[in-house]
């Protein structure tokens, strides 16, 4: 069956969409990945309640490179903590783990998949790692993985440069190939045509294809949505959208569209009610839709400026602009 | 020229689109219309820098039937109020006002245009009032104003209806024809369709096509530019969206997309900077995207239930949910 006739219509749904919380390790970025065992232990049960297909725990990050002291367990996500918090998973939902370019000792830290509680590694990757990418993706799917890969920052990219990485990507053993809208730049109209690139590749070389958005321009849900009309399969999101500066693709939207009787809204709305991410906000996490975030998304930056606008509380607006201007 | 050669692509820009600043209006459903004299003139001079070519101004609503004491008096936009606070309008931005259907004495309180503040007239309907609508829209062109409708809650009408519907306000004077997603329940891919079809009436009967969003969803900035995109001319937002329950497209996310060179989103920015909306919100005025609001625009209806329920600080999402699915 080709990938047109597999996307079905609003009021169709189609078995092969996989629905992936990214809230631990996207929104990790928010607060350090210091989340409590029980705020993990209830996202895991409302998740695997709600027919989400992954769960993602956090980072497998390099302990040479980041300073253990300075963040939450889920920074690292050893086998241990995962199995002290967690126990075995005798659920349906399966567990991912993000394993980042030259910031994890991927032949040192990640075990074979008989000894882990993860399913999946999703390799992060600039554009111009590829093969550095490649070489872990082939690592993870010989230790028993699962693997998909993010290609970061592809707003940046010219379309030359991505054909030849979605062809690396392609040859390689990786089951999806994300569209990663970094900067939250990428407006529908021009994530529709990167969509079908990237499903053309898929379809050429036996891929799926996942989206993970941002909301910078208040888009990550719609940009989501339009990629799945289109035979995008994979699909990630976050309990409020949290995760870095203004955010990801809301989890309580996205399962609020799906018209899959085995997503169930109603368990993730139980977490929200029972206040678990109200309360991480009283903590001091900050994320979402802002007006800083607004600017580097239309000025096709990285967010890192307007989280620390933010953070410094800063109001002169105007004067953030300019300075994003003068960085031209 | 057809609509389909005048739509253009990201990189151009379109002369016919008119950007119409709603803030006063939709977001006086919000504070019962109390913006003070000074805001309004900040707002009016904002948008006037700015090249947003409408600015509305509130509603024309009927004394006889709302109760001065319990409302602004953007609420009732008297001719003398209007040039009181802002004066003769030396901008070449035009100042609309609305007027709805059984809520407005119009014979009474439209004078000619020749004594009044107004350029344009937008008259409100719900589909079954259509013979009201176009008689008002008539007075109205016939007392000098340019004249838009807006078709409310078009999401639970059927096709056969609307297609009526748009033929009868074809063959009236009005000036455009307004998409209105009341209840923030349209899909970008629904949306489209709707468009075409409104578009498809306009090219029929010389009108221009408006989208009115509401961002229950998320969506009424894609809504927007989306509509954009296939010809839509007539674009309404609001400042930070201020508007009922979860609000509009944000007039800030539109100008930074659109590449007419006129739209200097900076006047906004400053606008902003200066604290104006903020200071709504210190005094009590609450809008935007939140879970109740999902839930009404998934469930396709009337705002006003997630609208007691935020007012009346409940935290039982579940509950509300079951009460939506009761009403059924």
């Amino acid at each position: 069956m080709n990938q047109r006739e597999e996307t079905g219509t609003l009021l169709s749904c189609r078995p092969a969409i996989k629905v992936l919380d990214a809230t631990l390790r996207d929104g990790g970025l928010v607060n350090d990945f210091r989340f409590s065992d029980d705020f993990v232990r209830a996202l895991f049960a409302a998740n695997a309640a709600a027919g989400t297909d992954y769960m993602e725990l956090g980072y497998k990050a390099d302990a040479d490179l980041f300073d253990a002291e300075k963040f939450g367990k889920w920074k690292f996500c050893r086998e241990d903590d995962v199995f002290r918090v967690l126990g075995e998973n005798k659920t349906d939902m399966k567990i991912a783990c993000m394993a980042d370019v030259g910031r994890c000792n991927f032949m040192r830290d990640i075990c074979e998949k008989g000894s882990s509680p993860f399913d999946m590694y999703r390799i992060a990757t600039y554009i111009n790692t590829i093969p550095a990418a490649v070489e872990m993706i082939e690592y993870c799917e010989k230790m028993g993985y699962e693997t998909t890969v993010n290609i970061m920052a592809v707003s940046r990219e010219t379309e030359k440069e991505l054909s030849i990485a979605l062809d690396m990507l392609g040859r390689s053993p990786v089951r999806a190939i994300y569209i990663v809208d970094s900067y939250g730049s990428v407006y529908p109209e021009e994530m529709r045509v990167l969509a079908a690139k990237y499903l053309e590749a898929g379809a050429k070389y036996g891929k799926e294809i996942g989206i993970h958005a941002h909301n910078n321009q208040n888009l990550a849900f719609a940009n989501t949505i339009e990629c799945t009309a289109l035979g995008v399969n994979y699909l990630d999101a976050t309990v409020n959208g949290m995760g870095r500066g203004a955010g990801n693709c809301a989890l309580e939207l996205l399962l609020a569209f799906l018209k899959n009787p085995k997503y169930k809204l109603l368990h993730i709305l139980r977490f929200l009610e029972a206040g678990h991410m109200q309360a991480l906000r009283d903590a001091g996490a900050v994320w979402g839709y802002d007006l800083p975030y607004l600017l580097t998304g239309v000025y096709n930056r990285h967010p890192s400026s307007a989280i620390r606008y933010i953070r410094d509380g800063r109001k002169d607006i105007v004067t953030f602009m300019q300075e994003l201007l003068d960085q031209e």
